[in-house]
């Protein structure tokens, strides 16, 4: 199918080379930078290494530490506000995706008036590029630091909307699989599962585009095989090195194709539960791969068989997206997942969400995606999940 | 090993997808454009169908039918004061890696005084955007939808250099396999081997990084099942599509870890004997292989297994080298690549172009490049292939 496939973002991937922040910084012209990051990444002692490096090479830094989580609007510009006050000329973001996409949107705003609100749009509403921003990704999940765009939440709408575009581009993504090591196991399974619907998502969307295949495979494969390990061997820096890679590789494979059913489940979810968003863009993963198997049966197939599920070349597609299913559901166990009853929510409550996945998801399900078919999906992962 | 990666260029890729070319300078607000191409092109009545699609759609055209191989910058200026005169808002390069890369030059001169040599450079001289520039490859070799400069010959110094950067930058790359079904085998044979090299030499340069082995691998795989389907039944669209698909994948491999000692043995060969680039710069590939095995033989066994050779789980790395080399050497005999004695050359004339890859060569092999490496790359390849 023909479609069109970019990824703009240069990235510096491998072990150790977190402490290369000083040195690009000044390659890019910066003399004093504001660095954002949240408490937990500071409680892990990061933020304190990082800033360290980049003092080290006589930058000047401010911290922004008060990141949340599905970042609302009102953070992003506080942040800014804090940069332009403190006259930084650079931005680093430094944690999960909630921290990388408020530097983007901060990094804009150095640049552009406030409020960010009026810089929503999947079109890129600034198209000049503005002061460095170095991303440093400290979960594996986001791959924000290789998307085009930063997701805050509109607090006025109580909805997710993205600022894109030069005016918020990151300059240099630096992917250490070290900073991961000590990620505690929930934040390992979460953001690792948002990292498999990232893949998985662009690989089966109605946008999915040859290039992008290449790319999400690959993550599909790397996720399968080291998930787990990752997260019942923290410190194994190979199964580490292979998510945070697979990771990255997710955020180039969705740039294009973007996501569909998991992320339009999830958001909602997230928004009105304050489920971590890796768990709740997963809550449906194996019923949405067993709806979409007869559009896309080879490709199910292909996400079965990366997680270990062996499927009988004669099978039906129907079985095909049986075996799928249950293979993700068995990863979902596996890594201790909590389902929707952990959080104590009730049937109705979950099944209360679906209008809102149609009024702002994306639909780009290679199936139809209707009010009733999210209800079916919701009450079956209520049930079996 | 850490690194940069990054693919600037958006590509619509498929069956059929040059028919909208016309719709796609629409959208790019194209008026009247310059269509860039080869007699090669015009004969085999491409140029004229992609240029009644754009008039269809009712945009005007002009076209420099006059491209040469390994295209002079005297051409580039050629071509962009046709497009001056004219008025144009827009640019089309349709053709194999000439084409494309004389309408990248054509487009910097649009915008730009000439002459093109003023603006040579692999940092990129012009940093703003020029008119709309899409290009179709009609070739499975040279990638160069996909990479972010245009290669020139500097006649003045009989040296190939490149443009880099905004100023010469493809807005959007058509990459259609049914334009290229009517390829003639021996053109098929060497632009195919352009694309080997471009996936091979990226894969093993000093300058690899872990996105790009991705995609390289995926390019080294898809050319060991397909290129002596394609070179001997040219109308299988599907061994077409794979390899445009592969050639494509090569462009955005070799972005960032650039090419090595095929290419730098390639280059003087050609501007010296004008051997066709694929031909020239897989001269000596198999050699090269069994040189760099040492340094690299994970990736040479890789190699020899996607064309389809057995590398024992114990083998040396001598062996590993050789069973790749030999791969590599039935590759060439199964599409009858021209070697050095097919050209009429002397094995002194060969072995005269060494100063010239040493003074001109990126030197990005895992191994050393030295003046007599490259002499007997070249006496071992005059010999044996």
């Amino acid at each position: 199918m023909p479609s069109v496939f970019a990824s703009p973002n240069p990235v510096l991937f491998g072990r150790g080379t977190s402490k290369e922040i000083g040195e690009k910084l000044k390659e890019f012209g910066c003399t004093k930078v504001l660095v954002i990051f949240d408490q937990g990444v500071k409680k892990a002692g990061i933020a304190d290494t990082v800033i360290a490096n980049i003092n080290r090479a006589g930058i000047g830094t401010v911290a922004y530490d008060d990141v949340l989580p599905d970042p609302p609007d009102w953070s992003i510009e506080e942040a800014a506000a804090l940069g332009l006050r403190e006259d930084v000329d650079g931005v680093v973001g430094l944690g999960g995706g909630s921290s990388m996409d408020t530097a983007k949107g901060a990094k804009l705003l150095l640049s552009n008036p406030p409020p960010i609100n009026q810089y929503f749009g999947r079109d890129g509403v600034v198209k000049t590029a503005g002061k460095p921003l170095i991303v440093i990704p400290t979960t594996a999940g986001t791959g924000s630091e290789n998307t085009p765009g930063g997701v805050i939440t509109d607090t006025r709408r109580n909805v997710k909307d993205v600022v894109v575009g030069p005016g918020c581009a990151v300059s240099l993504g630096i992917v250490d699989p070290e900073l991961t090591v000590a990620l505690p196991p929930e934040i390992t399974a979460s953001t690792g599962m948002d990292a498999f619907c990232h893949a998985v998502e662009s690989f089966t969307s109605k946008r999915w585009n040859s290039f992008s295949d290449v790319v999400a495979k690959e993550a599909i494969t790397l996720i399968g095989k080291n998930l787990t390990r990752a997260y019942h061997e923290g410190s194994n820096i190979e199964a580490r090195e292979a998510m945070l890679f697979a990771s990255s590789l997710g955020g180039i494979a969705m740039s294009g194709p973007l996501c569909h059913l998991g992320h339009d489940i999830g958001k909602p979810l997230g928004a009105n539960f304050h489920i971590p968003h890796g768990t709740s863009v997963a809550s449906c993963l194996p019923q949405i791969l067993e709806y979409i198997a007869p559009a896309v049966p080879e490709k199910i197939r292909f996400i079965a068989e990366a997680l270990g599920n062996h499927v009988p070349e004669t099978a039906s597609v129907d079985t095909i997206g049986e075996l799928a299913g249950a293979a993700v559901k068995a990863l979902m166990k596996e890594i201790n997942l909590p389902n929707f009853k952990s959080y104590g929510l009730t049937k109705s409550e979950v099944l209360g969400i679906a209008p809102d996945v149609i009024k702002f998801g994306l639909a780009l399900a290679p199936m139809p995606t209707t009010e009733d078919v999210v209800r079916n999906l919701l009450s079956q992962a209520f049930e079996e999940n």
